[in-house]
């Protein structure tokens, strides 16, 4: 089942940069995992900020919901999921 | 070149039904080819709405300006464009 | 699944009346059957709106798609989707 | 008497994790309280927020009122309030 | 128990005018049956628009609603509705 | 003269105690003082939040801001003021 | 008693131009004699809109709505009314 | 030239009081400065806000911008610039 | 003195093509000759919208007013004007 | 490749000045090396503001990213972008 989730990350300025690079690498390899086994489908930059919009793959809203709560930067992260579903006219079967 | 398309199709309650449909058939048509060309990289339903998230892949600002304006349905869109890029941390490498 | 659903009717000043009435009682037995199904659990009016809060149980994000879309009385309506899931704290085993 | 009340709570990057974490025991026990009584009647957890949408039974807005700003949580969070009334198409007749 | 209701309204530059006044005539008589029933307790113009500020003084939500959407200008009122309870300082017993 | 004048307090979550104790008590004085004098002619809280919707009965615009800038809560405050006036289908000669 | 109220006018595509134009001279004199009065005090074009800033002086709130209402092109207007008083820096005894 | 600017002020609770009334000690005599030299042709306060109107008279954008951006109480300001022209209309020759 | 202008035309879907397809070349027209005066410096598409973002280069805030109201597509516009002035970085004299 | 971008700069009140200084100089080097190269090819100051709109000419949205995110004081700007492309009726071959 597909969602939109856009993120924005707000990094206030007197944030710690050791502590925030920590969080990064755990979010990159913790992205990884999941892009791997095929949950987080798609994720682009959106231009000129430290945001992304990125598209779920998920078994359900419960799933989604713990995945998005459990990333290493959710407590520094807006997000808007997007209830998505396969247009009828794509002529791509798996354009999920 | 990526971008984020929105588009939400606003039907007013006088359409003329047949017009309309005419229009949706060559709005689907001009998806499909444009699908197959790999410049409308993605196309999703958003739920409960007559409107679409789609991804495009194009040569640059000028050509999505001329895909977007000649579609058979723009008429009757409001539109959201958003310049992405590709996302350092994907393992992907065509995730375009 | 659960997703909140609300939903505006909004009917212009010079609609049918008649119409209007046949699309009512459509959507009312159209409703009543989704309620029995348990696919459409919960509805409130909001006070002094033509408007509802609505909550649905269903088995993916296509089938709300489909339903939602059909509603004889959708192409009045001005609709919000928002994905839910359990609340952990809840001590009731359906409060789906 | 029925009200929709949505609740997001805004947690501070410094907030103090113990205090953070007692008050969450303590809204959890009055929620359940409250839960057991009838009186909050719904709750569920919106994706990938850290908010609820519930719908509370109360005798009176003044009962709404004590209730809504004894919550534990309550600094931290940011209310809607939405009066409901039993919708007239509903077939259940308890469909509070 | 009381509720704001702002009411809005909104008189298309074509309506017919002497249809109009006839619902203004009725608008007029039931807001004083209200008024006098201590049901529509205050009314007052807002500055420059064609809106009220009113508090109402009902049993319930659905006596709200059943007021509201009867009023002979409802068609024509954009509406917002926000439950209201006694504030704790006031010296007034019935400053309702 | 008439005013409506809604007021949101937002007390930080850092806010010490006992000072702010010491305004609401100061503030609630001066509150009382006011309705005495039939300035502050109402006073309403709204459900589930620490905010009211007042009205004012004052000599003039400038009778209005000296009170509202001078209220010991004020630095906490949003407000948002309304011009009104009589409703002239209203039948209570003093609903002021 | 001062007040600022910022006039958009809206005239529709299909607007018959004699009647507009008509409307645009009553209210043009109406502007003039109430310019005159000193009591629409200041008005202003705003750059590249059909809109104006004007400052009114008037007895009270009452005069301000019966005026306003009662402008000839009132029914194409959208109206914010904001409430002013002197400044306490200014140097000029009547900048009102 | 004429241009309306909007000026809030937004005080922190936490403000140095002293530094503070240095600050718009500082400030009000420039604004006096300026209103003897014509430029500042205009000031109000907005009532219950830290907020004034204000009609400039300035050679050009860069003066505006110039003036405004050196005054004392700037950094605690929000400001909106609206570019107004006499109105055709007016009859009083210097309505600046 | 430099503005940005942001031009949004919106075509009703029941216009005369005929008609506006002459006001187009009208508009075409003009905007050459003051693209040949210097006056309307720059515009640009947005991409995916029939709007513009142009920059004019006009004697004072009149002369824009005027330009802008007496564009023969004026009537079908949004329009949003923003004063600029030079930016004190830049090395180009004439970056205007 | 042209883009709009519209930046903000949100200086705290205790950011400390020498440190701002610094960074300020950083980024008006930075913006001038881009101005010579022509990729930063336009930037106005917005009255009244400490923003500005620029027009950079990039090879594609992931240099525009880059660049965006590298400047010294991203940390502290609201950013906004928009695609651009040539305007049809344009009479200057370069108005990029």
């Amino acid at each position: 089942m597909l969602f939109m989730v856009e993120m924005d990350v707000n990094v206030p300025l007197d944030t710690d940069q050791e502590r925030f690079a920590a969080l990064k690498q755990a979010e990159k390899e913790r992205f990884q995992e999941l892009q791997r086994a095929g949950t987080w489908r798609h994720i682009w930059r959106v231009v000129g900020h430290y945001s992304n919009v990125s598209i779920f793959d998920v078994a359900d809203n419960a799933a989604l919901h713990d995945i998005l709560t459990a990333l290493p930067l959710y407590p520094f992260m807006n997000i808007r999921v997007t209830a998505l579903c396969r247009h009828p006219s794509s002529i791509h079967d798996d354009d999920r």
